[in-house]
């Protein structure tokens, strides 16, 4: 059986060794060699789609792919087909270096090190940002502590942010599809966000990109905030209607956006949101970096050599 | 016996009634008014170094001076003197907002998010920033996961902070001038920095402002540290060579230093720093906020009129 891993990343291959599957490297911008389209199971990182649609119509034999993206999305879109094999995701891996990047945002807002930035670019002292300041004022994001936090989307990434917030003194609650106590945290349903988002002082989004998510937050939604209230998106851009949210700053009905994610990446200059009022503009920067996935694929690979099922497999729609 | 207290923050002033003292306010911009010249304890919050003085001449039944200012450099400076008259600090009152913008500025530096909003105001998108990224790459500061912090200056902030680093993945030793173990944390004295700064990924300093902190990171010490290493000062400016800080960053011996102090605050115009390679110039803004100035207050207050020894007494230095 052979297996084929990603030159795409640097993995340590020792630690997936030990198993009666032959292993070999692949570059995932090419099509895949024809000494290795009899490959069972593929290990994909930042394919490109001509690599994946070559693969999906050449791997005739694959039986499992093991994506260390989040989500499955490239590898669906090239044409594997979820209901004839395997596909299972990365989820888990990313949730680090997202929940560090998604705190940094909520900081950055809540401490205004963006405008300082403004203001060190011009060699000027932000004198109205520094020294004696009102101590968690009413109406503003200033600190995490007493801030009322609500993460919509609330998985495993959620769950990695929380513990961070809670120590700085954050109140936390979360929205999900399952309402339910997760890790001591009060995760509500949607059909609560009417009555939490007019308490919210920083709004953290992490909601994964299908259809069922778009503009989730809408006109709408943006209204029910607080004019002081932040949102930071590090879901999907597509989950957030970026032209409300442009309106919504620019009329000072938020208090601003910290957006790791957007409808189109790269940002196009012609983008209103790069001068919004209060917009950080970090370019899809959260993630990008799988940790720990040798123990991922080894422990996928020890469960499919034993018949077992998969960790992270994708339900297939059929 | 009457209590001053001042209109520069907003008090709960109920949180100080119920003792045998009167309470009254006082403009701490303005020379003592005649009628409470007799005060006996008095409470400063950012007075003016012309109303200290003031005091310091006319406030001739002065007993106790309850500053909620971490150190009591103003008060002193003003004439007050501590070997005739109590003089208590506000330490521990700017813990939590000291440490949460330490940490806004280490993940500020290592998720880059000054050099994002460089390229936000050109429209630009940072693309080398973003998508996919080398996980934790040795001889760069990426992310606190994994990353050696050295905190200088072991107190409450460092306390207060550590745990935040430490639920990130950060490896916390800190430096003092009695070594010992701190809430799990060790703690060396500076005798071990030669060998402890070649190792450091991000140096927090947190020391106080006297003359024996005067440069303390010094030209030497800066050449000690690793080229990728990041600097963050939030404790005094003085602590910091700051002529040889800006030369080793242009030289690119310094990964970047994020500054909340300054030798001389405001940062004048004409200092290179603000321009200076991977320079984040914060406005001494990590505290300016007393948080339980009531609780010291009242328990101080309470341990007066007990005669109890009294918290965050300073020692006369006679």
């Amino acid at each position: 059986m052979k297996l084929l891993y990603p030159t795409s990343l640097k993995l340590d291959v020792s630690s997936i060794e030990g198993f009666s599957v032959e292993l070999y490297p692949y570059d995932v911008s090419q099509p895949f060699p024809d000494e290795h389209v009899d490959a069972e199971i593929l290990v994909t990182w930042t394919n490109t789609a001509d690599n994946l649609k070559d693969g999906a119509k050449r791997l005739t034999k694959i039986r499992w792919i093991q994506s260390l993206a989040a989500g499955p999305n490239d590898v669906l879109n090239a044409g594997f087909d979820a209901s004839k094999i395997a596909i299972t995701t990365g989820s888990g891996l990313h949730d680090h270096t997202v929940a560090e990047h998604t705190l940094g945002l909520l900081l950055v807002a809540a401490r205004r090190f963006y405008e300082m930035r403004d203001y060190q670019l011009q060699s000027k002292w932000p004198g109205h940002l520094g020294g004696p300041q009102p101590d968690r004022p009413q109406g503003k994001f200033t600190t995490l502590r007493d801030a009322n936090v609500l993460v919509w989307g609330f998985g495993n990434i959620a769950k990695r942010l929380t513990p961070s917030l809670i120590a700085l003194g954050a109140k936390v609650k979360g929205v999900a599809r399952h309402a339910g106590v997760r890790d001591g945290i009060e995760v509500v349903g949607e059909d609560q966000l009417p009555a939490l988002l007019p308490k919210t002082d920083a709004l953290v989004m992490i909601l994964p990109g299908d259809e069922s998510t778009r503009n989730a937050l809408s006109a709408e939604r943006i209204a029910q905030l607080p004019a002081h209230a932040w949102i930071v998106n590090v879901g999907r851009g597509m989950s957030v209607d970026e032209a409300a949210l442009e309106a919504a700053l620019n009329e000072d009905r938020l208090g601003g956006a910290a957006l790791d994610v957007f409808e189109t990446e790269p940002l196009p200059e012609s983008s209103g949101l790069w001068k919004a009022k209060n917009v950080v503009v970090s370019p899809h920067a959260a993630g990008g970096r799988p940790q720990g996935a040798e123990t991922l694929i080894a422990e996928n690979l020890r469960r499919f050599l034993a018949g077992q099922s998969l960790k992270n497999v994708i339900k297939s729609k059929l």
